[in-house]
């Protein structure tokens, strides 16, 4: 393991997270808040430790996915740890394990809050708690690889590490190029949507708090109700279509503006997730009727914006989901679990992961009547090698074994099942709520440190799609050569 | 698609399911109930069809993969049919699709069911409930290898499509002769559990149902608190061993029968089995003193009993563990899913595919690490092939998928998502009490006729392991060569 480029890439990643923070200390200045000292504070300790580590030099260029995977899970980390600083040292968040929590769920886009009540916390602090969002959303890593000097090597394991998905594709050959064009992308969706918000009546601060949350599909809001709170169905509308939007994956804007629409109208796993979502919307509004005085339109309108606050792993709210009928909760349940495209700023297993193994699936059964046929497992026309679907069975598995230890360790709090369950969903899939105590009106404020603890990992986990996090947990494997 | 062999073995296997039901009958005499005739009944329409079809002589003797599944399908879907008629005929039961799903519980040994009360029902009646548990626990298809004529062909792939586990192995090179070693082992265990609890206090009928439900881990009481009716430690502690000797792959009896001891001592999943049960025992234990008056004896007691009971799938209750604290429930939930061994007469995913998965993630830290070395997962001392591992994820998420659909649909009833989600655990793992609704003093007479038929499917693709299912749900598969 070259440790000393890990370091490299770490001290540059502090740097660039110092400089981010100067926006929520404007931000603070311009509303006059007392927690501006507390963002000065931390942005000069940052800058300093990350001056000093990206100064390192390491004489070995080497950069092999180990080094890829481990820089980006102990960046995560470390981001969040220094990222959790403003939240404790103005008092808004009195525990420093509920910091981390807060600042984890922040930059992994989960949207999980143990605050009970965020409207009376100061400006700044609610505008760095979402800015995290938007910086996670599309990755830590490729922000840093976008501007930092080249180091050397072989720098697509970090692109690899932290981009959701199984297959992540460099859009030009050039690493560099790739990180620009996303957060390029990225960046413009985001000012379309705030001027978006703006003609629907937001505020500047309010629209740019949810464009955030939005974009980085994370779901904090500075409302106690979320989206709910507007009561402004302009603004559910454009939330709605670019949380859908940004459960894209990027690759399909990408190739839409480079002009080769006809390759991003073949995207299989674009295909499913639409007729999921629509799917999901319909059954919700006739199942939810009964609610809404038999209304097909109002419920709708609050089926449409669930779902796409969950399926994008959002998290997002604009009516207490948690009351609705069983199956609607099911079907919400599972979306969680499922989650949106693989390469977008969402969460959970992604769909594409889930569209492949009911082919391979398919595939065996066809296999039992015609054992000597050759069977190839497709997708977007193109053939699925063995080893590919043998790696997202494993995913799927780890994912699920993590959530089943979770589960374990969560439940000796005591809460109830659906809490206990939910809780863990809602952290490694990124989403925010689950339902009953974490439910859209509840929060993560009443579990013990140690779940808190479990479920920053779960977010991370989640985040960084599991492997660099099991990593990490094995120091006695970095070593071996 | 071979259909005229795919019909002999039904017939066979009708045949032979009439020649068991003798047995109901007799105790049906013996206790002078008026239930007698509907099992003549049912007798005499069996041997017409049976016999029938069973002289139905295929010219073509080829018996592939594709025949195997199909015929252990809908084999077991027919026996069901007949088997519920009893029921039926008797007035037992008075709706029809209760009935079947009684009696696919039976023969897939899940031990769920639909009556409020047991106690009231005839001898002869209840006496061929737990019956077929002890028919369907090692196997409808290798009972009828055992005994039928050989019709040629490769029934190795009967033997496939029916045994639990990813590689059933045959004892020894001939099939019918594999098939009698595995009844006779089976047989005599029974025998000696009937003998014990003879001796612990329980009279010749009571013995026998339980020894049966036992035996096929199913769960069948003809008393409605379950073996906990009875307050008798002896019982308790021979049907917890018994339990938990049942769940273990029969192969392991097979070599220690045969002085191989070596080998039967190196089963890995063996080792695992027995780490999992007695730490959840333990744990269970000191998570339920509260509930015991501080009482560890007592909380052992209960914990190690529905411990076995819940990992074999069997599904006797001894305490009410719905009342459970939730790390107690969770555990139990958890053994819900992993059941006990491959090649046991027991439920679940098998604790030998979890393993393999773990072992296999494990591998899969280690390539980012050393992309280049080569890792092979080894079980038991032998390398597992990737294929292998491929298929054990992929029957891990066909296993997830259908869990998923059917909460969906039983959702549609409006229960509570625990009874809902545990109601499918309990049917596909082949358990039979879940959580709430359907807990250990539930029943799951309040679903829907709907739900009902989603249950009995589950029942079916949890004991013959998916695919026959899936295939039989496909016709338009059956004849493409």
């Amino acid at each position: 393991m070259n440790y000393l480029v890990v370091l490299e890439v770490l001290g540059n990643v502090i740097k660039y997270e110092a400089l981010v923070m100067i926006l929520p200390f404007i931000v603070s200045l311009i509303y006059g808040g007392k927690d501006a000292y507390s963002f000065l504070i931390t942005i000069i300790i940052m800058l300093a430790v990350g001056i000093l580590m990206s100064s390192i030099k390491p004489k070995k260029k080497t950069f092999y996915a180990k080094e890829g995977f481990l820089s980006v899970a102990i960046c995560w980390v470390v981001i969040s740890l220094f990222g959790a600083l403003p939240f404790y040292i103005s008092g808004a968040i009195p525990s420093f394990v509920d910091c981390i929590f807060e600042t984890v769920s922040g930059f992994t886009t989960t949207g999980a809050t143990i605050l009970q009540e965020v409207q009376s916390l100061p400006k700044g602090i609610l505008f760095w708690r979402s800015f995290t969002h938007w910086i996670g959303g599309m990755g830590v890593l490729i922000f840093t690889l976008a501007l930092m000097p080249s180091i050397g090597g072989n720098t697509i394991h970090l692109l690899k590490a932290e981009s959701p998905g199984p297959a992540p594709e460099k859009l030009v050959p050039r690493i560099k190029q790739t990180a620009k064009i996303m957060y390029l992308i990225y960046f413009a969706m985001t000012i379309v949507q705030i001027i978006l918000l703006l003609f629907a009546g937001m505020n500047l601060y309010d629209a740019m708090v949810h464009a955030f949350g939005t974009a980085g599909t994370g779901g904090f809001s500075n409302m106690n109700s979320s989206v709910g709170a507007y009561n402004n169905v302009y603004a559910e509308v454009i939330i709605t279509v670019f949380m859908l939007l940004f459960g894209v994956n990027f690759t399909v804007y990408f190739q839409l503006i480079t002009g080769n629409v006809k390759q991003a109208f073949k995207n299989e796993e674009l295909k499913y997730y639409i007729g999921i979502v629509f799917l999901a919307m319909v059954v919700i509004a006739f199942n939810i009727r009964g609610l809404n005085n038999g209304s097909f339109g109002q419920s709708f309108r609050q089926s449409s914006f669930q779902v796409a606050s969950i399926v994008t792993t959002t998290g997002y709210a604009t009516a207490n989901f948690d009351l609705w009928p069983t199956l609607s909760k099911a079907i919400l349940a599972l979306l969680m679990l499922t989650g949106c495209c693989a390469g977008s700023t969402g969460g959970g297993i992604k769909t594409v992961r889930i569209v492949l193994m009911f082919k391979a699936i398919k595939r065996e059964v066809n296999r039992i009547v015609h054992p000597r046929m050759v069977n190839s497992v497709k997708l977007d026309g193109k053939v699925v090698d063995d080893e590919s679907i043998s790696q997202v069975g494993l995913f799927i598995f780890a994912y699920v074994a993590i959530i089943v230890v979770a589960v374990l360790i969560v439940s000796i709090d005591g809460m109830d099942m659906e809490s206990t369950i939910t809780s863990v969903f809602a952290t490694i899939g990124n989403i925010g709520p689950g339902f009953k105590v974490v439910g859209p009106m509840g929060n993560f404020s009443s579990f013990s440190p140690l779940s808190k603890i479990v479920f920053s990992f779960c977010m991370l986990a989640g985040r960084l799609e599991i492997y660099p996090m099991l990593l990490m947990l094995r120091p006695s494997r970095w070593k071996r050569s």
